[in-house]
């Protein structure tokens, strides 16, 4: 299932799922029983996921476009609404660093080694989970950057409330992955870094989201092991300039939430990405292969399984 | 004024205000007209804190003891409630690097010199803002530490929505102050910051903030400049390891208010740590003047004007 928040005519915030074409909001279509918000679906995932399966399993598609005619009762067309970031506002962005071969290329950008601290244990940092944004929205270019850059990656969505979690039980806490972006301004982070406390100021302008949150019985097909099968890609305007695979992630998700998990508490809605895939943004590969992001370029983020998250890039205002 | 959250004998978690020995519940005390939650008071601070003040003006100090014996007017001395962490859940936690003798104490420690880019820039990271806890709370030591420290820091707590914030008009900005201790395992830390993405699970078991938010009026007997002169100071077990004094900060509030919020909103109830006070901390004293923190010690910090915030260690269950 394709969890989506949405926005619709009236610019009111919505929590649906998608079928085929159309949006279905989970509020209206379930005549009050799910609520309006998806992080309140998250929060009682258990008690909402199996009411809006029964819902989806019970629609015939024929009946969804001679529905639909009947505006009030919730159905959509993708054309009406527009797509927000599935959760618009998790509880907390965690982002890791799992990919070798990102971190490779991208230290040895800034001249320094492998080190072996990254083999022992899954390093993340904590983005400005106030900072996220959905699919379609135009990303400002931070005023003092000339560097900005994308980053291609995928994240999970926290089900349901734990501490301690260990990687083997970890699968059950996940609701589902989406796409990720996580907007850089590398000129910003390659001066803060220094200091020795880590990205912050060159992230916390935007990371992107979505478009959907699809939960994770969608994705056993592409599952092999504690990994998934599915190709990552980044476009900009148009050109393929970045792929890789989800399977390449050198520690599973179930690894990365038991670290984050040792002595902290996650909660529904929290977010966990994985780091940038290998090629996966502009630092890695090069001003020789393409230069930074500028106002008007257009960024596609396709994972398999997972849609295509676009971004515009404008002048901060 | 200083604004508490406590919980009442039921376990409830209200917001309050000090006035003495004396603590006032605000929604019972005005009768429903003030919020019983901390951060709603503070999203509304500008309608409800003169509320407040004009309360607080109508006592007479004679008349709380007498008044008290009424019990359910929402009066209590400090002995019939349980203080929290004043937001005891923030929307976010920056903390910040802002002390140079600390910063230049902590790279010397690890065989680092100081960076230019610590003068060009203030720098901070994220933390676990679900990770707060308040005064008299018991700090488990993480499972996987044995260098437990504690950090003397000095908060402020955002009063109104902003973004892109001058340092000049960042005063407006401040609802008040509050002592943190942000705790730290220096071995996880030390381990994860070797990879670059800065402090974070060295961090995000715990962060005390209290005892009380003070507003700002109430220390402007202290202020010169954009300073103030606080002395502030750590003992565990009752000695004194740690003392500094918050106008030794190399960055003002304004200062790190204006780099937080460019590019970025900051909310009503975020809360900006100073970074460590010069010698505030274990790391900067080295093992030779004292052990790292040990389960059955209480470590306590003082700041003039803002109380004591009190914690004791725990093992870890």
């Amino acid at each position: 299932m394709k969890l989506v928040s949405f926005r619709n005519r009236q610019g009111e915030e919505r929590s649906g799922w998608l079928r085929g074409n159309f949006v279905l909001d989970m509020h209206v279509y379930s005549q009050g029983q799910l609520p309006s918000r998806m992080l309140e679906f998250v929060q009682h995932s258990a008690l909402y996921m199996p009411r809006v399966l029964e819902l989806d399993r019970n629609l015939q598609d024929l009946e969804l476009s001679t529905m639909q005619l009947n505006f009030p009762n919730g159905i959509y067309t993708l054309d009406q609404v527009t797509l927000a970031a599935p959760i618009p506002r998790p509880p907390s962005v965690r982002d890791f660093y799992a990919f070798e071969s990102h971190v490779k290329t991208a230290r040895g950008r800034r001249g320094l080694d492998m080190v072996p601290e990254w083999y022992e244990i899954p390093v993340f940092y904590f983005t400005n989970h106030h900072a996220i944004v959905g699919p379609g929205v135009e990303i400002e270019r931070p005023r003092r950057t000339m560097k900005l850059d994308y980053e291609l990656e995928i994240a999970c969505v926290i089900g349901k409330e734990g501490r301690n979690i260990t990687a083997d039980e970890a699968d059950s806490y996940i609701l589902g992955y989406c796409i990720m972006n996580d907007w850089s301004a590398r000129d910003i982070q390659q001066q803060e870094v220094k200091v020795g406390l880590g990205p912050a100021k060159g992230k916390d302008f935007a990371t992107s989201l979505g478009p959907y949150l699809v939960t994770k019985d969608e994705l056993e097909t592409y599952r092999s092991g504690d990994r998934y099968d599915l190709t990552m890609t980044a476009y900009v305007n148009g050109t393929l300039l970045s792929q890789g695979n989800a399977q390449e992630i050198h520690y599973s998700f179930g690894e990365l939430i038991a670290r984050a998990s040792e002595d902290a508490t996650l909660y529904p809605g929290d977010v966990i990405g994985s780091g940038t895939v290998g090629t996966g943004c502009l630092l890695e590969l090069g001003e020789e292969v393409h230069r930074w992001l500028e106002p008007g370029d257009q960024v596609e983020l396709e994972i398999t399984g997972l849609g295509r998250l676009v971004n515009h890039i404008k002048e901060s205002i």
